[in-house]
Parts: C-alpha cells; structure tokens; sequence
C-alpha cells in the first residue's frame, strides 16, 4: 500500500502559508498578487525538481502533469492558492498541496499508472481583488469568457492582463496548455462548514454544491413620527418587511422537506432614526437547496407568497450542481479500504469544481473545518484529518487513473 | 363679541414664511440665523407699532406684553420661530402669530383686562443648528441651565452666546425680563399627526405629552457562512432581533390597555452581507404613553421580557406631562361657545408646553395637520381651522386673564 509522506505535506501547508501571511496568523494571498507570484515560483520549482512538466494557459491557472503511459485525456485534480484579504491557510491550499504530494508519491513510488495526471492550481479562485470569483476554472471550461476577464480592473486600475503579464514576465518559460478538457475533475477541500465536525467524521463525500438564489425584498411604506401617529395611521416598513420575512421563512418550511438554508444577511432601513417610522425597508434573501425542482418551485413562487406592497427583485442564480456517481462511489470506496468513515453530504459553498462538472465528471471530497470557519485566519483543521483526506484522495487516483473508459461507462 | 381680524393673520403666517423661505415652499429658519433675526426684527416693529411692551432675556427669548389692570404674575401664550432645516410654515409660527393676532385684537378693541398677558418667541425649539431643542423655555424655567446652552456651538463652531450676541448688537435696546414664572402657560400648534384630521375636528384640547423611552436593543450572533451552516448550527443574530421585535411587541399589547405607540425605527445589522449570517444586530425602540405607571412599567421590565442573547440599553426618557385640568376646562368652554367641537387628546411630540407645565398651570390646543405631515414643506392646515384655533384661543385668554385666583383653585 502508498504511503504519503503526512510531514511533507503538513510542512508543505506551513511553508505555502508564508508567502503572504498575515500577524493573526492567516494569509492575505490575492490573486495575481506578489504573494501569489512568490507561491506560484515555490511550487513551480518543487513540481520541475520532482519531474512534472508544467504548463501555463491565458488566465495563468497552473498544471502540473505526470504522464501515464496510455496517451488518453487526463485526470485533473487540484484546487487554488489565492486566499482572502484576511484567509486563512487551509481553504484552497489543502486541495492543491495534498493533490500535489499525491503525484509525488505516485513519482516517487514509480507507479506504473495508464491515465495522465495533472494537478492543477485555478486562478483567482476568491475574487476579492477581481470579481467575478472562480476566473481560471469557469474561463478554462468557456474560453469566450477569457477576453472579459483579463479587462477586469482592481480598485486601484490594474487590470487582470497587466497583472498576469507581470507573472509571465518572471516565470517566461512556462508552455501554454491547450483548454481541451480532462477526463475527470477531483477537488478536496475543507468543508467551511460545521456539518462534518457534528457528525464527528474525518471525510466527506460530497454529492453536489446547493443551488443559490439571492433576492433583494424591497418593503414600501410612509415615513411618519413616531410620536404623533397613532398605529392605525401608520405604514411601518419595518414591520411590514418582518411580516415578510416570516411569511417566507413559512413558505419555504413548507417546501422544503428536510431542512430549509435560508439567509436575511443584509438590511437597509430608511430613515433608519429612532423616532421616525419606516418608508422603506429592503432586506436580501439567501436561499440555497440541492433539488432543482426546489430551486425553480422558489424562484418562481416567491413573488407570489410576498404581502402586499413589497416586492422582490433577483439579484443572483446558481442551479444546483450533482457530482459523478461513478467517482462518488470510487471516494466511498476508498474511505472503506481505509477504514475512513464518511458523510454523504452537499457543498453549501461554491468551488472550481462547480465549473469542471460543466464539462466532465467531477467529485469532491471535504475534511472538517473546526467551529465551522473559514475565511479567516482561524480556519482549522486537526493533522489526522488532512493526512485521512490525502488517503483517501490518492487511492482514488490511482483507481480512477487506472480505469478504462468501459468500466467508468458502467 | 370679540373678532380677529382672519385675513390678516393669514398674512402674518405668509409674511413669516419669507423669512427663510425655501424653492419647495417651506422655511429653513434655524435657531440665531440670518432668517431668524430679521424675522424677530420683523415681529418687533409690529409689536412696538401696536404699543406692546418688548422684553428679551439671556436666551434671546422674546415677549410682547400688553399690561391688565391688577399687579399680578402674567398670562403667557406662545410657541417658537425657528424651523428644521427644511421645515414648513405653520410649526411654532402658528401659535405665535395665532397669539400675537389675540393680542392686537384685544389692544385694538381696547378690552379691559385684569391679568397682564405677554406673547412669548421661545429660542431654538428645534434644536437643530444648536442641540438640544427647547433652549429657551427650558432655560427659562431652569436658570441653571443657561450657561451650558451659551456653550454649545453649531457644526461651524459658533456657539449660541456668538450667535446670540450679533442677534443682541442688531437689537441693543431691548430691556430683559426677569425669568419670574407666568401665572399661567397656554400654546397653540399644528398636531403634526393625524389624529384631529381622522376624527374630522378642527380643534383639539390637550390632556397632556407622552412619555418617552428610547431604548436599543442589542442581539448577540455568531457570523457563519449562509451556504456551509445549516440552521441547528447557526446563532443568526437577525432571527434573534426579529424575534426580540415580537415579544416587545406582544408584550406592549399586554401592558397597554387602549392603543399602544412602539416603534423600531433604526437598524444595524453586522456584518450586513447578503451570505453571511449577522453576527449582531441592534435595534431601537421608541415607546411612548400619556401614563405615569405604563412608562414605569415598560422601563422597569423590559430587561425581564426580552429573550436570551439580547440586552437594553437606555438612551432618553422623559416621563408624561399633564396639563392642567382648568384650563383645559375652559379650551373647552370656549370651543363650545364658539359651537367648534373639539378632541380631548394627548400630544405625542414634545413642545415648550412640556417645559412650562414644571412651573405652571400649562395648556394647550391643537389644530389639525394634513396628512398627519409635519417638519416639512407640505405642512399645512386649512384657513378655516387655523381661524377657528384662533378664536378658541382669544376666548381662552379673556376668561383666563380675567379670572381671579380663587376662581382657579376651585
């Protein structure tokens, strides 16, 4: 049986989180930044020293490759090393440097394997200093978008191709890769999430990312004092727009079987004095389910169940994303021929590898975030948990690199 | 019987309105402005044209006097000449000019009177240019409190005493009045709510101004991500602040029996983000009751009332102020010799009244606002009512001033 080697790949995570790192302990590694650069050239360097061939393409996503001897499409596994303005060390970085010390000991044990792996590093995978997020992996899967994204510009005017051109001028000899698509998609990756560590799991195995819906309820009514205006004058927004916000939360408990995920983040109240009634409230809806049937039932109902004189207006749609059966049950395997016990569970944050399902069969696996967090310099993983991950993401690998196409068409 | 003269008090409030007047029709007269002084200067020649005696004191407080045959205390009657900074023409001015108008008409048809009554111009009652409100009749029956007002300075740093001086330099020979108490108090003003204009009345005798307590409530959360929590994890600071609004609410509908007066006007919700779940949220209420031991109530329990997680915090009270019974006795007999019916009602906005009634028997009458609108350019009240609040009031003023002091304490 492969052995990693689990302080490599612990120090590896150490090392990553220098470049950019912050005094509370996180990381600020922005895309295209100086920090990301220096990363880029550290990971580089190991990935040319190990053997891999290493590629480069128009949004600088990086691919590192061990050949099979089957000349096939590869298998591509991988995830992002550009963190928040106040990250942590784990989000990203676990999925590309556990991938990565996967097809080391795949190199270093000289295993003999058919399909061709690539571990890839997706750029501006956060969007903090670009937006939109995810630019290298939803670019690498709809190339038109390539020409939109390098116009982009940060806040202080530097655009997305200057930024790039600054990182191929000091790496110049990268090869470009073609776009033409893997063979399948593999993405560990911290759960973010408190789901894992409640269940007392090392491992999931994720079925899908929840569809998003995101709506801006905008509540009427008719500032007033708050002294001089009896209750039966009044047009109170605000306690129109609370009245909203439980016939909705209602609504959705009634359609949605098990569990409904449902968000008022973000209010603005006018005036917003003590001693004046409302006119207007607009508060926003987060709403997030798995089922597409679920979804479309919300986004298509919702303005009906609404009170009167309130209204909602779309702000954003995701539609649920299923991963591959097929590598699901590669991943459940593994777990077993581990003795890893799993969750079955779907992603309630977005990832590279909801793009990558566009165009081949993908899979993820999480381990735990403790408390949930993420996003933060506390974000948190236990070592037995990381190293569980990485064994459970290398057998499938190798399972899945050695498969031929009959078998996976099953 | 005696007759105002209409037409000219509805030139007086048009002829005030000039001073200060803004393109949307309404008045941005601050407290000691340019606006303010001509307009004060505007109304002293007037007074001393009629042959009304002509007093200012510390706070610039006017009063026009017209001497009674006894050598007693005064009957005042007034309001205020200063208007937010994008006010309308009828708040404060009304009731001066309403007082003003008695008072010429009573010097004019020669009437012998026993009790001397002077017209007061009480000094910043809004409080908008100089904070607080209700400078000059709070200073007036509180001495004490003048040289802290003199300090306070305006957001170009001029303070009242500055502003005052040039006001004093372009009237330097007003004697000051001595800040002896009247006998009495009475105030005319627009309502500035809806209530006279729903019961379709034209006058409204006043029992009395709410009691206030503002309060803000702060609910405690933990931000967490809107798409990895699910709900039996999360601490939603939101759900928590709509459900503290309701149990206020349930409870104040408990503890006041006819009508309650509760709003949740200002609303901050951290970190505010459409896919983050509030970590905290504060809120404030504004309660208002006309009795002593419901504002008791509510101050003294609300802290056991609200749910866990969530905390009250004082920010102002001021406890209900009753008027007094004999003269609200004689609003209305003088309504209802004039066949004017009338609301016995309770203001809900502070006015100079509140301040009086700490040193005498204080009363006051309201007319109607339309639309419940007020502190704007669309004040407004129809000729007629305004006429009518005038009559009330010159009725009011010849029983109470030729009242002697047995005939009050009966």
């Amino acid at each position: 049986m492969l052995r990693i080697q689990s302080e490599r790949l612990l120090r590896n995570l150490n090392d990553l989180a220098t470049f950019g790192a912050t005094d509370e302990g996180g990381a600020n590694r922005q895309a295209f930044s100086d920090a990301d650069l220096a990363a880029r050239k550290w990971l580089i360097e190991k990935a040319q020293a190990i053997g891999f061939s290493v590629t480069t393409d128009k949004l600088a996503n990086l691919f590192f490759r061990l050949d099979g001897s089957g000349n096939v499409p590869p298998l591509m596994v991988g995830s992002h090393i550009d963190t928040q303005p106040n990250g942590g060390n784990l989000d990203g970085c676990y999925g590309v440097l556990a991938a990565f010390e996967c097809l080391q000991t795949l190199k270093e044990a000289q295993v003999e394997i058919h399909r061709p792996i690539e571990v890839v590093i997706w750029s501006n995978e956060e969007g903090c200093r670009f937006s939109p997020g995810a630019m290298g992996s939803s670019s690498f899967v709809d190339p038109s978008l390539v020409s939109e994204y390098l116009a982009v510009r940060d806040i202080n005017g530097i655009s997305v191709n200057e930024a790039i051109t600054v990182l191929k001028d000091a790496m110049p000899d990268l090869p470009y890769r073609d776009n033409s698509s893997p063979h399948q998609f593999l993405e560990l990756h911290i759960e973010q999430g408190p789901v894992l560590e409640s269940a007392d799991l090392d491992v999931g195995v994720v079925s899908g990312i929840q569809g998003v819906h995101w709506f801006e309820v905008t509540c009427y009514g008719r500032s007033a004092h708050a002294g001089t205006t009896p209750h039966e004058n009044r047009d109170d927004a605000m306690t129109l727009a609370r009245n909203a916000a439980d016939v909705i939360e209602k609504w959705v408990d009634e359609i949605v079987p098990g569990g409904k995920r449902l968000t008022f983040g973000r209010w603005q109240v006018t005036p917003n004095t003590i001693n004046t009634i409302a006119s207007e409230v607009k508060f926003t809806i987060d709403f997030r389910h798995g089922d597409l049937s679920v979804m479309k039932k919300f986004g298509s109902e919702l303005a009906n169940i609404l009170p009167d004189a309130c209204e909602a207006k779309e702000l954003f749609c995701s539609l649920p994303v299923s991963f591959d059966p097929h590598i699901q049950k590669v991943f459940s395997q593994s777990c077993d021929n581990h003795g890893i016990p799993y969750l079955e569970m779907q992603s309630g944050a977005f990832h590279d590898a909801m793009f990558l399902a566009r165009v081949c069969p993908t899979g993820m696996l999480f381990v735990p975030s403790r408390d949930g967090i993420s996003h933060n310099p506390k974000e948190y993983t236990e070592p037995r948990q990381l190293i569980n991950g990485a064994y459970v993401l290398l057998s499938s690998l190798v399972t899945l690199a050695s498969e031929n196409e009959e078998i996976i068409k099953e």
